[in-house]
This record gives C-alpha cells, sequence and structure tokens, in this order.
C-alpha cells in the first residue's frame, strides 16, 4: 500500500505543478497515470511543438514544460505509479481513501486530487480478433522501454509521428524493424519522414505500404503476423508488433466514482477550493467544469494552488497557515535542499 | 485622448499578462501605472531576488519575469502612460469609462481592469517644511531618467538598495554625488555596499554618515541643503537632491470610485469573471480579493486570462468566440508578426 498526503490521479502539467504547491506546504504527493511517462497531453501529444500562452514564456516546447516541471518539482520527491490506470475509489471509515489501478495497485490518502485531464490516455487498437491473447505477450501499443527490443525482430504499424520517431529510435536498437502503414503518405515532421525514408534505403527500416495487418499467430506468446499488401497475404516471423494508431483520452473509470459529471468533466465549486460533490475528492486542469471554465495549462496551475491550500486545511484542521512568498522563506524541498534568496547585509562603510 | 479596449491601472505582472491574453482576442491594451517603469512590486521592490513559485521556472529573477513578460506582450504594442496615477474614472452615457491621471491624461476604454496590486506607488518623502515648493525643480523621488542628473551636483538621502544603487550608478554620470544616511550601516546587497565603499575610498562619491538633511534653500529652483551631522550643521549647494526612503503602495483614489472594498483590497466576483460591483470594472490580481483568494503571481495570471473572456463579451456582445490552443493557431501580433508552430507534411516515402 503507497501512503501519501495528496493521491494525484494523473501526472499533466497540473497534476506536476500540484506537487510544489503541496511542497510548499510540507505536504507529500504521489502520481499515478495510466501514461509511462509524465507530462499528460504536452508529453504524448505534442512535445516538440511550442506553446505560446505560458505566462512569461513568449515560447516554450511542450516537452520542455513538463521538464521544467520535473526539475520544479524534485526537491518534493514525488512518487509515480506510471502505465497504470485509477480503477476504484474507496472511502475509509476516517474519511481517507484507498484507490486502486487496474493492475491492482493500491494507494492510501486523505486528499485525492484528480488531474486527468481529458481522461486517461487508451490505445487505439487493431481490430484483430485474438489481439488481446497476445497483449504484453508481443503485443505492445506503448513504448515503455525501449531496451526490450534490444536485438529483437520487431514490428511497427501507423503512419504518424510515433510510428515514424520509434522506427528511426529502434533501427538502432531492434535486430530488425519493419514499419507497415496502410498508405503510402506518412504524416508528421518533415524530418522525421525524410530520416525514415533514408533509414529504408540504407535497409535499416523494412517499409510496408500500403498495407495492414490482418492476423496474428503464436502459441502464448507471438511469433508471427499476417501482412495484406494490394491483396496479397503473407506472413512475417517476429518477436514484437507495435501498433501505434494514437492514444485516445477517455474519463473511464473515474465517470463511475459518484462524482458530478457534466459535458464528460467533473464540475468543482469554483468559488473556493475546486473540490467535487465528494469533500476530500478536487478536481483541477482540464478534467473539471465550472462556469467559464478555459481548459488552458495556466488555469490548472492556479487551481492546483487552490486546491492545495484547501487540502492543507482538510489535514490539519487546527493548524493555521500563513502564506510566505517563496523569495522571502526560500524553498526547503523533502530531500534536504534548500534554495533562498541572497540575503541583504547591513554593513556600516568606512 | 488616448483610447484603447482594455485599459489596465497597473503595470505589474497581472497587468502585463493581461495585454497578451487580450491580445489573443484582438483586444487592444493601455497600461497606467505610477511607477517610471513597467513591473509593479516585480520591478520596485525585488528585481534581483528569484522567485520559485512561478509554474515552470524552478528559478527567475523578478526582473527576469518582467522581461519575459514584457518580451511575450511586444506583438501586441500595449500603449503606457507611466510615471502617472490614475485619480479619476467617469462613466459615460454608452457605458464606457474615462480615466483621468493626476497629470491629466485622459483615457478612453469600454473596459477598465484594475490590476493596482497593493496600490500605487508613493515615495516616503522626508518631513521637510517647504519640500512640495521644489517637486520637480530640484526634488526627485523616483530617478526616471538619470541623463537629468549628467554633469549636475547630486546628493542622494537613504540607507537601503535604491540609494546605495543610485549613487553607484550616477557616480559615473553626474558632476558631483553626495550619499547621506543617518546611520554609519546600510542594508543592501553585500557587493553594493562594497562598491560604495569603494567608491568613498576614490573619491566618486561622497560619504555623510551619520546625517539628516533639515532645511532646503532655493528660489524656485533648490539651490542647497543643510545638513546636519552630530550635532553640526552646514550646507551643501547642488542642483538635485533625491531622497530615496522607499515606495510604499497606498491603494489611494481608487478607493473611492465606488467599488465594494473589503481588507483595503476590491472585492470580486470569482464565480465567473473578477468583475467588481460596477459591471465593465474588474479587479485582477494582489488588487482584489475573493473567499480563498492568494496573492500570488500565478493566480493573477489565471485572473486575467478570465478576465479578458469576459471583457470580450461585454465589447462583442454578438460575436461568439471559439478558443484555440496558441499551439494549434499561432499567435498573430498587432504589428504584423506572426508565430507558429512548425506544420507536420503529408509525404510519401519512395
Ligand atoms: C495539440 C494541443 C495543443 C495545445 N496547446 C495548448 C496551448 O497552446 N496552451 C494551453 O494552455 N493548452 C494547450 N493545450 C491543452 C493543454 O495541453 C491542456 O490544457 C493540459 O495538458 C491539461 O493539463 P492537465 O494536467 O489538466 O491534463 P492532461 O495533460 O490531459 O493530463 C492528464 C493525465 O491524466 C491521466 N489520467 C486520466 N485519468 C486517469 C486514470 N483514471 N488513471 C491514470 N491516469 C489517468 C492521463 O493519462 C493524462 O496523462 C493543447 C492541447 C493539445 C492537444
Ligand atoms: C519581497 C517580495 C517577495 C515576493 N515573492 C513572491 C513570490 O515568491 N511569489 C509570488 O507569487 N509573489 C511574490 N510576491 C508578491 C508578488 O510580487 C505580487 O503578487 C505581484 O507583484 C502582484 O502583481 P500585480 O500585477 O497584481 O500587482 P503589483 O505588482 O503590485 O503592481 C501593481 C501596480 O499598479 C500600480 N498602481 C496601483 N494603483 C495605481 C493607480 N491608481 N494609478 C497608477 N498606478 C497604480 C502600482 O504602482 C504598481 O506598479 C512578493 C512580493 C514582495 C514584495
Amino acid at each position: 500500500m503507497i501512503k501519501t498526503d495528496i493521491l494525484i490521479i494523473g501526472a499533466g502539467p497540473t497534476g506536476l505543478f500540484s506537487v510544489f504547491e503541496a511542497g510548499l506546504l510540507k505536504l507529500k504527493c504521489h502520481l499515478i497515470d495510466a501514461l509511462p511517462q509524465p507530462g499528460g497531453q504536452c508529453a504524448e501529444i505534442y512535445p516538440k511543438k511550442p506553446i505560446y500562452d505560458i505566462p512569461a514564456y513568449p515560447e516554450v516546447l511542450a516537452g520542455d514544460l513538463v521538464a521544467n516541471l520535473m526539475k520544479q518539482i524534485e526537491p518534493f520527491e514525488p512518487g509515480f505509479t506510471l502505465g497504470e490506470r485509477a480503477e476504484t475509489i474507496e472511502k475509509q471509515n476516517d474519511g481517507s481513501f484507498i484507490v486502486t489501478t487496474n493492475r491492482g495497485t493500491k494507494h492510501h490518502a486523505p486528499v485525492v486530487a484528480i488531474a486527468g485531464g481529458l481522461g486517461s490516455f487508451e490505445p487505439r487498437k487493431p481490430q484483430l480478433d485474438n489481439i488481446t491473447n497476445f497483449e504484453d505477450n508481443g503485443i505492445e501499443y506503448i513504448i515503455r522501454d525501449p531496451e526490450l527490443y534490444r536485438n529483437k525482430k520487431v514490428a511497427i504499424a501507423g503512419g504518424g509521428d510515433s510510428a515514424l520517431d520509434w522506427s528511426i529510435f529502434l533501427a538502432d536498437v531492434a535486430n530488425e524493424v519493419t514499419l507497415i502503414h496502410r498508405r503510402n503518405e506518412f504524416r508528421g515532421a518533415l524530418d522525421s519522414v525524410e530520416k525514415v525514408e533514408s533509414l529504408k534505403k540504407t535497409g535499416k527500416i523494412n517499409l510496408i505500404t500500403p498495407a495492414e495487418v490482418t492476423a496474428l499467430q503464436g502459441n502464448g506468446k507471438l511469433e508471427s503476423i499476417t501482412i495484406k499488401q494490394e491483396g496479397e497475404e503473407f506472413n512475417l516471423e517476429l518477436d514484437h508488433f507495435i501498433p501505434l494508431f494514437g492514444l485516445s483520452p477517455k474519463l473511464g473509470p473515474i465517470a463511475n466514482w459518484g462524482l458530478e459529471i457534466e459535458k464528460n468533466a467533473i464540475k468543482v465549486d469554483n468559488t473556493l477550493d475546486y473540490q467535487t460533490n465528494i469533500p476530500g475528492i478536487y478536481a483541477i486542469g482540464d478534467v473539471n467544469t465550472y462556469p467559464g471554465k478555459l481548459k488552458l495549462i495556466l488555469c490548472g496551475f492556479h487551481e492546483a494552488t487552490l486546491m492545495c491550500q484547501s487540502a492543507y486545511k482538510r489535514i490539519f484542521p487546527d493548524k493555521k497557515y500563513v502564506m510566505k512568498y517563496t523569495t522571502v522563506s526560500g524553498v526547503d524541498g523533502f530531500d534536504g535542499s534548500r534554495k533562498e534568496a541572497e540575503k541583504a547585509v547591513v554593513k556600516s562603510i568606512k
């Protein structure tokens, strides 16, 4: 059982910044995310694209935004349960909660903050009869650890950035990389498309287009796939087949937690602290809704900050908290680090 | 008469970021500030100190924060009325407002956003009978343009960072710099104190401590001051006397605009758009109050963003605005500039 002060569901920018604001209040956080890496939409959908409306950043790549947030929260040593979906929540007699993931990991906290964005990112799967039999036995929809593919025979399916970028990356890791796409045209950054073209020419990527995977074979473990190209079907022996057809967010199990839902988002009290209809459960960032709500990163930051103040009062009802400016009081990390402004001196001049 | 879409009172971080959010909605902004430079508290009180709780900035100097905001809003060509205090407001028959400063500059806009922080920064003045006679005639409390002092005889009074830093700066500009302080001890950054010490040794700064200015002489224009040091009084001839005893914020005239005030701040509707009790007048950032309010920069950014959405609806009641991500739609400046993400290509691989 993982224990923490604020359990955060969703490690997008809102969830990540919550760790910092909670840390200032000496509260520890643990984050659950269905994705294998932190950063939410920024990391999964558009890491290499610029954002222009983060305050005081005339321009910042979404991936750099996430990297900077990770650096900012590092002193507060957040815990992460990655690659797992928060599935169920049970309220305890003392008002605290136990949240369990689809892989059975249990988390216990007095406060739960749902920072789930548009929902848990779930892969779009190809329509193949027996595909679930091979999941994690040769079929992966998300690449968690590229080392899994070292010296293996791998086929990737898809025509977007993920399929292109991972084919390029794995060309140096795997023994054999085949890229299958149902059209001749790929959609992605120009340099990725050109890189795949040159790797095709040098034989490092085996390109099969326009083509589709129509069947999977194997005994417990995936052994080969059937590819249909211009009416012809043939088999390809391999160790891993990775369909990268994109991830789509689904509010999913959270929709059944008894929270008030409106327009696929969780209704919160924006007059005070972004709490949901269940005391002790907050919803912040893209996942919530209230009059005038804007699904913007900078709004999530504000909501996270007010949520932490309220969480503090819930956890320590008798303590009186006096806000201090970080500039004035410095920042004390849980890792023993301390950041502080240079102090003024009082000194006579002779 | 200066005309604009949103007239912003206060050019602190909140006011500045409003220009960006308004610009995305194609609304123009003009800012009034009592200080001679933009940046509010960050620029006036602690420009060289680090802030740790700006989202995605593990550390940023307050002065750099302001510089980055200025860069971010540059494409939206904000207007500035600096060094003037917004004094009166008159509602027009069409619901718009005319705001006049203490120097008589008039501004006309359909929406007014008060981002006045803790109030208009006003200098602390020494208690000298006839001091007002010499204001702007040899007495300045704020240095607007250092060139005013080129080859002049100048005395500065004060014992903090401003007094130290301006003495150092003017030592290279003025003909003669005298620094007067009522104690021997100065309070400031170590290197500033040491720099003044060395300039004193080389005779570039004439240091008089512990001492006080007790009288001013002149005919229309300031000609000399009386200094009292250890019981002895003597006169110093000069062109300018600059008492730098700090600025203190005062809500001032805004308190009489008919706005609901609570705890020296303006009450706003935080359930929707940070509007005050007078439709068309908003209050954002440190200057406002609502349940759970935190006087933090990041909260001002969020409030500014929601204010702009509401201002847009007030100015264009019939237009329907559909929010677009900056990453997706790019940013079109009023100066003709355009920022946009690199587009994905659709390209076949041969
Ligand atoms: C192409 C694009 C461009 C954009 N441009 C901008 C822009 O210019 N400016 C701007 O402000 N915003 C922009 N956005 C929106 C911005 O990315 C979102 O507002 C932001 O990511 C929301 O952050 P969040 O932390 O609330 O949620 P998200 O980033 O969506 O993160 C939520 C996380 O929660 C996880 N999760 C949800 N439910 C569960 C569960 N049950 N179990 C485990 N994990 C779960 C998800 O997997 C996800 O990783 C853009 C979005 C896109 C797609
Ligand atoms: C030493 C110190 C450290 C701080 N550290 C932090 C920190 O770590 N994190 C954080 O988030 N915040 C911190 N703050 C607070 C932060 O600086 C403020 O929250 C922020 O400046 C508020 O921005 P604002 O734009 O709302 O108002 P301000 O920055 O106060 O700007 C308001 C401006 O309005 C002008 N004004 C007001 N009335 C009038 C008028 N009638 N006419 C003309 N001009 C007018 C004023 O002159 C002023 O320039 C700190 C503050 C101080 C003093």
